[in-house]
C-alpha cells in the first residue's frame, strides 16, 4: 500500500502517518519526493483496509498496490484446475455444457428434458429443486419431492446432477443425491452458505452476484478454496446495468480476466444472462468465442408452459442447433492454441 | 397483464395465445384495434410471469399492469406503521437514530462508543457482532464473545441493541440479547433467512441489496410479512453505480418512493451509503430532509483505529454536531405539514 | 399507450383524464374493468409524452405501447441494409474490419500501421485526426495536418477512410477527403451533428453512447436517416457500468437485440468496449460469433509509444491473428444460416 | 505515476520498463522491494497516459498518482468562486433559485411561469429555445421565435435568462439576449461547444453528464476555464443507473464531493434527477441540505398540458411551497457554519 501525501503536508503530519500504521503493526517507509511524499507500507500478511489512513491529517490519498486473492491465483497454481466429477470434467479440452429446466415441475418434464439433454452429448442435467425467487407469491420449487425426481433422471440417463443449495442444509441433500453444488447469484456472498460448500467433497459452481465486482466474485471463491474444497467453478451469468433491452448485461470479458489471473475453470449462463430465447444461441457462442470453459442452457419440451423463466428457455430443437453451434466453434478456437496466447505466462508477442 | 400483438399477427395467432392464455388458467380479453390487437388478461391471484407469452408467435410485447405487493402497500394500511421497541420507536413523529461502531471491538471500545449515543439522546446502538466480509483473510467479528459486551452495553446505557444476522442461527442470539435483528445488504435476497426473521417477535431492519430495484426491496420485505412479522424497518444505504468518488451511491429518492407506495417507515445509512467520513454529515442532513424516518450512523472513539471501515467512521464530536444538525432539520422538516403533503392520499395541489 | 386509473378512481376523475386526452388532440377509449379502468389512446402520429399524464388525480399508471421508431424498423425494410463504400461494403456476407491506430500521429506510424492492415485483407483504415480528449491537457489529435497524411494513405493503399467528426465542419473535410464519417460515443446525442452528418453523401458509423439504452440509440440514428441519409452502420463498443476490470462492459446482446427490431448493419469495437490489448481478441471473436456485421480495432506499429489509448492497440502480429481467427468464425457462423434464424420473420421453432 | 512489477520480473524487463519512460520524456525511478519493484515516475507537466505501460512485459500494474485538473482546484484558489450576474449571485450566501418551464411554448406561457418565479424571490429565468430531444419526431423547441418571448420575460420581470446552449451558434445568440450559457448533460463532452462557452464572457452552467465520472466531469469545467472563461458553475443532475423508479438516480454526494476538491459552486436539479414531480420537492431539500449553492427547478403553469418533460414539471403552488421550505433549511444550515466544517482546510475534529 502507499499513502500519498499532500503537497501542503507537514513533516509532523508525516510523523503522524507514520506512527499510525507502526501503531496497527505495519512496516512505513516514507518517500520524500520534489513535491510531495510518499509512504510505502510492508509487513502486512493479507490486505490492508487502508482507508484507516485517507482520513489522517495531510493525506491525499491512499492506492491499495497488493491484490487480496491468495488461493484462486495464476501465482499458486499455473494450470488451470480441471473439475473431474465421475467420467466428466470441467475445464478440460472439452466444452462442457450444463442444460436442464429452471426449475423440476414433474417427472414427465424432467424425463422429457434430460432426454433431449442426454441426446445432445451434454454431461450435466441442471434444474432446481429449490427457487430463490423474488416475490414470495411465485412458485418456490418442488422442494425434496424434486429429488425423487432428480434422482431417477440421474440413473436413468446417466447425466451429473447441478442444483442450487439455498441454505445450509440443501448442501448435505445434494452430497446424498447430487453432483455439483450451485451457488446463486444472490447469495454470492452469503458467507455462511460458502464456507459450508467449502466443506463438501462435491464441486461447487460458483455465480458471479448481480453487482459482484470480479474481485468481489474471486473472494467469494477464496471462501470456499480457505475451507479446503478446490473444486470451484465460476460462472459468468450477466450483471445489473441501466440497459434494459436484457434481463442482465453478460460480460464476456470477465472470461479473458479471470483466465490472466486465476486457474478456475469459467463458464458462461446466456440464459439468465439474456433472459429471453432468442439471444441465448448468439451470446452461447459469443461466450464460447470468448473461451469459456463451458455453458449452462435453459431448455424446456414446453417453454411456454414453463411455471419459472419461461421466456428464456430454449426449445428442444432450439437447444440441439446450439449445442452443434458452439462446438464448432470451440473446435475451432481450442484447436489453434489461442487459449495459450491469453495467458500472461505466454511470450511476450512482437 | 396486457399481451399487444404485431400488426402483422394473423388471427391464428391471436387464438393461439388465447389458448395458452387459457391453460395456464386465466381468463383472455382479445381487444381488437386498427392496426394491432391487445389481449387483456385476468383472474390471476398473484403476479403472473407473463414473460412466458413472449416468445409466442405474433407477440410484440407483454406489459404488465398489476403490481405483484400486498402486504406493504398502503392499500392495505394506509398510515404509516410505527415500531415500538420497548420505550423507543421508529416511524414516529421523533427522528430514530441508531448509532454505534462498524463492528463490537472490545468493551473498552464498545463503552466508550456507546458513552456518546447516550449523550446524544439516540436510542439505539449498533454493532456486528458477526462481520459479513468480502475478504475470508479479514477481521470477521468477535462472534459470540461480542455479545456479552453487547449485554453490558445495553443494561448499563439502556441503548436498544440493533445487530446484522448473517445466518439463521443468529436470530436465535438476537431474540435472546437483543432488541433489532439487521438483515444486511449482500443478504437482502437470502430468502431463508428472511424467513426466519418473520418468524421472530423483534423488529426487521431491512437493508437495501447494492443491486436492488425498489420492487425487489419491497419483495424482500413481502418475505418478512408473509411470515407474520410485521415490524419491518427499510434502510436505503446507496446502491452501486460506476461512480467511483463514494463506496455506493445513496439513492434519496427512494425515500419519497417508498412513502408513496408504502406504510413501512424508512431510514438512510449515510455511513455505508457514501464510505467517507467527510460526507457522512451532509448526507445525514440530505436523508433526514427528503423524509426519512430515522438514520444509521457509524462512529468510533478512534477511527483511525477502527478494525473494519474506519474511513467512513465519525469522531464522538463529528457526531455530536451531526446529531444537532438533522434533528434540527427534522423539526423543520416534520413542524409545516411537508410530510402529509407528499402521500399519494392528500388532495390534489392546485 | 395506455392509462391505467387506480382501483380508487372516481368517474369524474376518468372524465378528466378523457378530457385531458383529447384537450392535446389525441381519442380516449375508457375500458371499464373488475376492479379498475384503462383507458386506451389512439389517433397520434409520433410517439406521445405520456408521462404527462401520470400525475393526474386517479392514474396509476401509464404504459407506452407504440414504439417511437420509424425509419430504422424491419417493418419498413424487411432486408438487411448493405452500405456499399465503393467497391466495399458492410453489412453483406464479407465480415467488415476497420482498422487503425487510435490517432494519426505521423506518417511513418500511419502508413507502418496501413501496410499491416491492407495485409490483413481489410478495407477500411480509421484514425483520428480529431481527438475528443476527456481531458484539455492531453494530445488533440494533428487537425487538419493529419488530412494530409490520411490522404496519402487512401491513395497509396487503397483503403477505404474512416474518421470521427467531433463538430460540424470536420463533416465538410471528411466529404472532402474520407470514405465514412465517425460518430464518437460522446457525441451520440450531439444532435446537430447527427443532423448535419444527415445532409451528407457518405455513409456514417454510429457508436453507441456510454450509457445510451438500445431506444436512445436507435433514435439518434433515426435522426440521421430522418434527414436523407439511409447509410448507417451501428457501432457497439461498450458501456459505462459499476464493473471496473474493464474501460467499458462490451453489450453484445445489443447484436441480437437490434438484428431483431432493425434493418441497418451492427459492428462491433472490442478495442474501446475493452480498453485493454490481452482482452481485444476474445472479444473480438466472441463479437463475430454473436452475429456482428463487422468489428473495429485498435492496431499500432508501437503500441508502447502511442500517443492515446496505448493500452488497448494491437501489435501487427497480434492483429493478424485476430483476423485470421476471427474470419474462421465468420465463416462458420454464417454458413449455417444462423443468421437467418435469429430474425423475427423467420418460421417458429417448433 | 507509480509502476508495479511483477514479483517474477527480471532486471532486462525492469530496465525496458525504464527505457520505455525515459523515450517519452520523463524520469524514471526504480525502488527496489523485498518481493518486487516499483518504478516511480516524475518529471511530467500534465497527467500521463500511463495505461500505455501497462502491457509490458513485467508490469503488474500501473498506479495514477497525480489528479489531472489545474484550474477547478482549491490549491489554485481556496475560496469558492462566486459568480455574479448582474446583481445576482451564485456561490455567495444567498440560496440561488433557476426555474421556469422545460421549454419555451407561447408567450402566455412564459409570462404566467415568470410571475410566479418573482413572486418566489428566485433571480433566474430558465426556459429551453432549442431543446436536445432524443426522437426527432417530438417538439424541438420555439428556436429564434423563442428569443423575443425570452426578452420580454427579461425586461418584464427583471429576471436572468439562463439558456441551453446546443450548438456553438446557440452561444452568440445567448449573448446577445441571455445572461448564462447552459451545457446540457447530453453536451458535456462536446468539446467544440465547451471550448466556444469557454471564449464567451457569459458565466456557464455545467450540467453533469449521464455517465460522467466526477472527474469527467471535473475535466470538461476545466475544458471551459482553460479558454479563460472562470465562471462555471456545476450542476448535478442525477446519473443513468439500474434504478427505475426514477429518470436517473440524484448523486447528492457529489456536492460535498466538489466543495472537497473545487473553489466552483455547485447547483442541484431534482426535477431532472428525479423525473416526477412528487419526488422533486423532498429532493430540492435534499440537495440544500447536502450543502448546494442554488437549485435549478421546473415549474410550469399547466404541467399536464406541457409539450415536454410534463411529468416533472411542478405547479405554481407546488412551487412557492418549494422555495419556502428550501429556504428555511438553507437558513438553518448556513448559520451554523456547516460549509466551513466541510471545506478540506477546516481544523481537523478531535
Amino acid at each position: 500500500m502507499l499513502i500519498v501525501m499532500k503537497p501542503s503536508a507537514t513533516g509532523s503530519e508525516i510523523d503522524a502517518v507514520v506512527k499510525v500504521v507502526e501503531a496497527v503493526g505495519f512496516r512505513a517507509h516514507p518517500m520524500p519526493g520534489a513535491t510531495r511524499t510518499a509512504i510505502g507500507i510492508t509487513g502486512n500478511e493479507g490486505p490492508i483496509d487502508g482507508r484507516r489512513f485517507e482520513n489522517l491529517a495531510g493525506v491525499a490519498e491512499v492506492i491499495r498496490v497488493t491484490k487480496p486473492y491468495k488461493l484462486i491465483t495464476l501465482d499458486l497454481r499455473p494450470d488451470k484446475t480441471v473439475v473431474r466429477v465421475g467420467d466428466a470434467t470441467i475445464g478440460d479440452s472439452e466444452l462442457a455444457i450444463i442444460a436442464g429446466p429452471c426449475a423440476i415441475e414433474n417427472r414427465e418434464q424432467a424425463f422429457a428434458i434430460a432426454k433431449t439433454v442426454q441426446k445432445s452429448g451434454a454431461r450435466f442435467f441442471r434444474g432446481c429443486v429449490w427457487k430463490p425467487r423474488t416475490s414470495p407469491y411465485t412458485f418456490q420449487g418442488l422442494g425434496e419431492k424434486g429429488w425423487e425426481i432428480m434422482s431417477a433422471v440421474r440413473e436413468e440417463f446417466g447425466l451429473k446432477i447441478v442444483t442450487e443449495a439455498v441454505e445450509e442444509s440443501h448442501v448435505d441433500l445434494i452430497e446424498k443425491h447430487g453432483d455439483v453444488i450451485q451457488i446463486g447469484a444472490r447469495n454470492m456472498q452469503n458467507f455462511s452458505l460458502l464456507k459450508r460448500a467449502g466443506r463438501s467433497r462435491l464441486p461447487v459452481l460458483l455465480k458471479r452476484g448481480m453487482a459482484a465486482t470480479l474481485e468481489e466474485w474471486l473472494l467469494a471463491a477464496e471462501y470456499i478454496m480457505a475451507e479446503g474444497n478446490y473444486n470451484v467453478i465460476l460462472c459468468e451469468r450477466g450483471v445489473r446495468t441501466f440497459a434494459q433491452h436484457t434481463r442482465n448485461t453478460l460480460d464476456l470479458a470477465s472470461v479473458p480476466a479471470i483466465r490472466r489471473i486465476s486457474h478456475l475453470p469459467v463458464i458462461v449462463d446466456p440464459s439468465h444472462g439474456t433472459g429471453t430465447a432468442y439471444m441465448v444461441t448468439p451470446l452461447a457462442r459469443a461466450g464460447v468465442a470468448a473461451g469459456a470453459d463451458g455453458l449452462m442452457i435453459e431448455v424446456h419440451n414446453q417453454p411456454e408452459l414453463a411455471l419459472s423463466d419461461s421466456a428464456q428457455a430454449l426449445t428442444p430443437s432450439q437447444y440441439l442447433q446450439l449445442v452443434a453451434e458452439v462446438r464448432a466453434i470451440h473446435e475451432l478456437v481450442s484447436s489453434n492454441g489461442i487459449a495459450v496466447s491469453e495467458s500472461q505466462h505466454a511470450p511476450a508477442d512482437r
